[in-house]
């Protein structure tokens, strides 16, 4: 791959998860928003992954991510132990317990934009801290296309510093929940209407099982879940959800109301895949020809 | 209106509710599931309603109904007093409380169908006792489409009565709890699985303000909600869902995929214009135009 074609940069988290479901207790996956995020959008672009890991990261990890034709030269090895999370789902596999979260060196990342990156047209600043993700978006000069990705944390701890960076975006995607929290409103059309207020001219809601809707002065996109029936493990899903949405918009490269809401639909087959396995195991063996498969199904599942 | 030209009969429950809201605290409203049910079904076809009241029921609850061009022949007048429901909603308008039921006249319910009743090819058998469904059903001779909701409380105290009446008939809609009480599965497609199972070619899975999904031999069919910022009461939601479905295919006329489909996004628009208002409050000025229009909305929310 030419490295000057990064088309989608995408700053998260790498971590090394430990998690237990009904049936199984798994330990030492190949965790963090980053992995999911950017191998999903790596089935529709070429995609920079920026983040770090510690000296205890496998080298197989690094294999298997590369495998997807992720391009990790934004990914930083350094001294020190990898973000552990360790979680517990209900018998349900909604509902979760963290039972650990070890910061390692995550605790002091400063993310470094590789120069091939900088041209990048599509951003999408997953889930860290703001002022992080606001250095990033300040070193993308390339940027036409921004999409920021966040959670009840920053949301509590670092409201004003996230909303410096939410007013310099394009997009807006939490969870109902975050909306919630963030905009101070409960119903969600009033939820979007707010955040809107703060800068990005689209808010994607997502709700899990229930799917997403997107807002923009176009009106709403009521964005379906494709219905799954062998929940393995959803650590990720949001994020292989947010991955594929940006990858998807990047591979087209225009930013239009219908290309927003294929990118959408792309990315409930692509996160319906992800949930059926642990850690990236169902991206390993997917299939382009699967993806447009389901897409077809999950198109008919909506048409009238 | 011609007594014979009844295309859809429903039996329900008749009530007088009390209801509290964050900003109103309101008595003595028209409520049960039948006025909601057939008023709903009422801006679609010729619809009869099966229930009974007692001696306090007002004259101007009746006038009120009918205005809605419901036939009200199966409504029993007797002695006693109307089953009486009261319920407060938290702020969000999600979660309620039920704070009183007195079952008045309702407790010993007998549906009595009137002779231009019995020839109406769709029968909606709304939550009432699973004995008194199979009652009317038996007596229902020209039911060709039949469709039946129930609820918790049946599910729990009357299970193989319910098992008896669900065998028998096309359409079982519930709520996604009552789906998972019934089938004793978690995941929404095993839970339609195991329901159809039970005899239904059709089942509705009713999410609230997530929509519902139609599940048949033919596949999934996710339907949405149609999304309202102004909700002033959720009472009989579901009811005005039921019955605005039922109505627009007793219209329709013929049961196929499509009808079922188109079905489902009517009624959406009709239970978003009913928790607009207080009992039957919204569906009172209501123009089919309006319906309209708002039918137009909702297809280019799902339309890609």
């Amino acid at each position: 791959m030419n490295k000057q074609d990064v088309k989608l940069v995408i700053v998260g988290s790498i971590g090394i998860d430990d998690i237990k479901t009904r049936t199984e207790d798994r330990k030492d996956l190949l965790g963090g928003s980053l992995p999911f995020s950017t191998a999903a959008a790596s089935f529709f672009t070429n995609t920079g992954a920026v983040g770090v890991v510690g000296d205890d990261f496998p080298e197989s990890f690094s294999k298997r991510w590369q495998s997807f034709g992720t391009d990790l030269d934004g990914v930083q090895h350094v001294t020190g132990s990898t973000f552990r999370w360790s979680g517990a789902y209900d018998d349900n596999m909604i509902e979760r317990e963290t039972l650990k979260t070890e910061l390692g060196v995550f605790e002091d990342f400063k993310p470094i934009l590789p120069v091939s990156y900088k041209k990048a047209p599509f951003v999408l600043l997953g889930n860290i801290q703001p002022e992080l993700q606001m250095h990033v978006l300040r070193r993308a000069k390339g940027a036409r296309f921004v999409a920021l990705d966040t959670m009840n944390l920053w949301i509590e701890i670092a409201k004003p510093a996230l909303k410096r960076v939410i007013k310099k975006v394009d997009l807006l995607t939490v969870n109902d929940g975050e909306a919630r929290m963030l905009s101070g409103k409960y119903n969600m059309l009033d939820c979007a209407a707010e955040l809107m207020k703060m800068g990005p001219s689209y808010v994607v809601i997502k709700r899990g099982e229930h799917g997403a809707l997107l807002f923009s002065k176009r009106g709403v996109f009521i964005a379906p879940a494709f219905p799954v029936d062998n929940v393995v493990d959803p650590t990720g899903a949001g994020d292989s959800y947010a991955g594929a949405f940006m990858g998807y918009l990047a591979q087209r490269g225009r930013v239009s109301e219908k290309a927003l809401r294929e990118a959408l639909l792309y990315a409930s087959v692509i996160a319906s895949f992800g949930v059926e396995g642990f850690s990236l195991d169902c991206f390993e063996t997917l299939k382009f020809s699967q993806i447009e498969r389901r897409m077809k199904k999950l198109l008919k599942m909506i048409s009238v």
